[in-house]
């Protein structure tokens, strides 16, 4: 995929970001190519204005190829839609918290709006929040080969998900993991449910179920089904973030150190780290349990260290809730990433997690409920009922994030310079008075200029006052708007397997499958029912400690805010005299 | 005068006082008179909708007037710009606390641009809050018997100050008053100054001073020349308005109950009577002593009821300031206005205020310091002083009122708003979680339902509290931007004569005084600079009570404010599981 150097043709807009010696381009700008063996999936290019800086690969096109077919761009029309930014461009470039009404958690707020069933085009695959497309940079310019297990060969601003080679847009536009994991695949395409390989038949209807140690049990709890919980909760800190830098220089990268509650011994991962754990979650859990996405990468804050923090809080946050969750904190993946011993044991594991088989639909194979087969009634109205929780929720976070914005900004902006303008005006007056010449005058004119002050002070409280309450508020909810931007497709993939079961008499009939099949069908939409009700009873607990606990700082928040402008402006009023 | 019943050409904008039967007209509209016999100033007019109601008579121009010449309309234009509506006309119906911003008192903002020497246009006295024209509506059709003293011949709505007979348009465009007073005038007049007989010359070099009770003595105490104060401050209540109507039901007025402190008997006065004491007391003390205006007549409030609250507010306000004085409280025409017996006693009061000839500058000639004179150059510095101080005390004030406003604004608008939001948004939040079917979840629910709540209660709190506190503050700066309006004219008086006084030895020189004469001036500005003195420490003395009043009370409700907030967070708080 070598190219010479020269022009090249901007595809999609990119924001550089600070710090890292990357150039903001825009689609359809031509820039010229000064350096293409940077690697890492990286050239460096100069723009019209003479500015040089770093440029992902797969957004530009190179115009003077010569030892290479012209990469077939049909792909990324499917994809990625030209108009519109990838994913991880903040919007607002001054604000970092400007992410929250933005739909960061990957368009998600689409999907509601889209029923699983029936046919989507291509086209749309950007907002669904399982393609990688629409998360991530395109790929198409990396084979199979192109990411390989190398230590060094990482970056932190395209996605290292394993390459996807002989990408294919299918019947329904959606993508398909190639090469070495045949198995694998996204389950998007369990939106398209059908007598292919790709919908929840494959675990419906497959051969042989998994054996072994990696079985996830069900119980019966107070609360209805729930997950085998181990008895101390895994925890970690995420904390400690160093920059450095590698390709001498050109490319600097952020390293966090994680320590588990388990080994307390700290391990570094940078970001792409971070995302490898992520599409292993999604793709071995994803269909059972909702996988929030990461925090967005490039949330431009105002400042580089206001950036760092920010993404470092969200990941804390983001890990957090995975040390949580029993299944996804016992796994073998999540264990590595947390305590893998050294680069050999970190190398071994990864590769032997993306040779895991055991993903998509199948992970309901490893699934075994300790309770009676459900019926088929009660296992749809549970679905409905989750289905219409979530959406109604999701709407509740929403309104939530939509009013904190604004009064975020109020608190921020027009409140806090009018108390400022108050405060200047009583102290002005305090100044004219004294100017009288007049006696005995000092006494009120103190006690004005206090007054002034107070204001003057409470503007600045006011000022920071979101910070300490709002935020934490506000990032829950935000967590939560990511959290239930995955249930319409974990939902969905239940609700085709219903379907699946309930055409059970006409596909025996049709000789699709044998009377046996349709048993088996049964039975194990009823193992996905205890799933889905075991990983929504866990949300429902997770709910109610999240929200009572962020309620509570705020409101706690909220008091000691009001009491302190009371007590100033006791202490303002006592400098009066009693008259 | 009498017109004939048929068309008529509206000559300003009239805006109907609601509930007065009267009819809003434009400049420029044509009436038909439906009945010229009302009487009081006022004709019934129809307007082309069809709708009947009063219309001011001195408002419109009748067409076929037969048995009248035209009436000069040239006087109408030196004193009421035609573009620009009477004063008495709010420019906001809907916020009767509009009035802060705009120049109701007078127009006084102006004064401070314009120096109270050199010539001023006839035009602009309409921005003099000395000159009637620009107060209330144009008199002209008013002859000197238009107006008796018939206690029944009374109107809220049009100026009943004794008419100007005779009105001529002067070298300055200024007013003066003919008819039976020749000795009273206008003292707008004093702002061009010249050899006139309406300078301060008139004091200056008049032979005569008055002798007897009148006398005003000032003496000096600790902060300087004071007035003589009473032993007991006089006070007055205002109270109980009380709806009254006349001319058959079509006119309607409110009466006002005012109880003076020292005889404890209320009498009864309607707006129109607080107005001919206004004049009378301008007439007598302005040169001397700032006389604020009344409140406006037309602040139109949402709801007739506020409107009238609204209006004996500040009429009480108003009272309280003139009793608060020594000087005019103890004049014999507020003394009348406070303690009349009856209708009779009333009318023989009456008539002796509008006989008073001691008006104008000549209160100057009743003034009798116990001090021996003062250098002319100390009375310029102090009069220097004087005016630096009142006219960066106006800008204070001004800055007060113009934040106030917009905090008030705030406040009531978009403030309580969001609260009401991020209240509804805790709620939906709230009832959505109650929907979960999930177990134990009702601590958490009406937890968020009650903090919920808790900010709908504060965002109602929001909205009601400027009236607690911010209305005093707002009042009060109010109140002294229309006394500081006040100080223009009054300094100017006294910057004319010092003037006069400067000039001394060349109006010797050429014959113009006598030596004598010179010396008498010099004496007599010094009696003016001490009644200056004794007004500014009177002004002082009460502007250090009243902002230390209405500071404390300002702090104090807003004390009580954050405390109620907080207190009702922290009730809030409590209703969610300590974990």
């Amino acid at each position: 995929n070598e190219t010479k150097p020269g022009k090249a043709q901007v595809l999609y807009d990119f924001t550089a970001e600070p710090g890292n010696n990357e150039l903001t381009v825009k689609e359809g700008e031509t820039i010229t190519i000064t350096n293409q063996h940077i690697g890492g999936g990286w050239i460096e290019a100069q723009n019209s204005r003479g500015e040089v800086g770093l440029v992902p690969e797969d957004y530009i096109e190179v115009r003077d190829v010569g030892n290479a077919a012209p990469p077939d761009l049909s792909f990324f029309d499917a994809f990625a839609p030209t108009s519109a930014p990838p994913q991880n461009q903040a919007s607002n470039g001054n604000d970092p918290w400007s992410v929250w009404n933005t739909d960061a958690t990957g368009g998600s707020s689409n999907n509601w709006a889209s029923k699983p069933e029936g046919t989507q085009t291509g086209k749309s695959a950007a907002a669904d929040p399982w393609s990688s497309a629409a998360q991530g940079h395109p790929q198409a310019y990396q084979g199979p080969g192109a990411e390989d297990d190398e230590w060094d060969d990482e970056w932190d601003d395209v996605k290292s998900s394993g390459g996807y080679a002989e990408s294919e847009s299918g019947e329904s536009g959606a993508m398909q993991r190639g090469g070495a994991h045949g198995s694998s695949m996204k389950i998007s395409l369990n939106k398209f449910p059908g007598f292919s390989k790709s919908g929840p038949e494959l675990y419906l209807l497959c051969k042989q179920l998994v054996k072994g140690k990696d079985k996830l049990p069900i119980y019966m709890g107070e609360v209805g089904p729930v997950w085998s919980y181990p008895e101390t909760q895994l925890d970690c800190v995420v904390a400690d973030p160093k920059k450095g830098s590698k390709m001498y220089g050109l490319k600097s990268y952020i390293e966090y150190q994680i320590t588990p509650s388990t080994t307390n011994r700290p391990v570094n991962h940078r970001y792409k780290h971070f995302d490898w754990l992520y599409e292993r979650l999604l793709d071995k859990f994803g269909s059972a349990i909702p996988i929030p996405s990461l925090p967005d990468k490039q949330v431009t804050g105002r400042f580089e260290e206001e950036f760092i923090k920010m993404r470092m809080e969200r990941l804390q946050g983001w890990m957090t809730r995975m040390c949580r969750h029993p299944v996804v904190s016992n796994s073998d993946v999540f264990q590595l990433f947390l305590t893998y011993k050294d680069e050999k044991d970190w190398k071994t594991g990864k590769r032997k997690a993306e040779k895991d088989e055991t993903v998509g639909v199948m992970i309901f194979s490893t699934i075994e409920p300790e309770a009676p087969d459900l019926d088929p009634i009660e296992v749809e109205q549970k679905c409905e009922q989750f289905s219409r929780f979530t959406r109604a929720m999701d709407d509740g976070v929403k309104e939530i994030l939509t009013v904190g914005q604004e009064h975020w900004k109020r608190c921020t902006g027009p409140l806090p310079k009018e108390y400022q303008r108050i405060g200047k005006a009583f102290q002005n007056l305090s100044s004219v008075f004294n100017s009288s010449g007049y006696q005995g005058e000092s006494t009120l004119t103190d006690a004005m200029t206090a007054a002034g002050k107070t204001y003057e002070e409470i503007a600045q409280m006011v000022a920071e006052q979101p910070k300490k309450d709002l935020h934490f508020l506000m990032e829950t909810n935000n967590e939560y708007k990511g959290l239930l931007g995955c249930f319409p497709d974990t939902i969905g993939v239940h609700k085709a397997a219903i379907e699946k079961v309930k055409e059970g008499d006409k596909l025996v009939a049709t000789s699709k499958i044998s009377p046996q099949e349709k048993v088996t069908m049964a039975k194990r939409v009823s193992i996905m029912s205890y799933a889905l009700q075991a990983e929504m009873n866990h949300f429902h607990s997770n709910r109610i400690y999240d929200y009572n606990r962020v309620m509570q700082l705020y409101l706690e928040e909220q008091v000691k805010f009001y009491e302190t402008i009371a007590a100033k402006l006791r202490q303002a009023h006592s400098q009066f005299t009693t008259m």
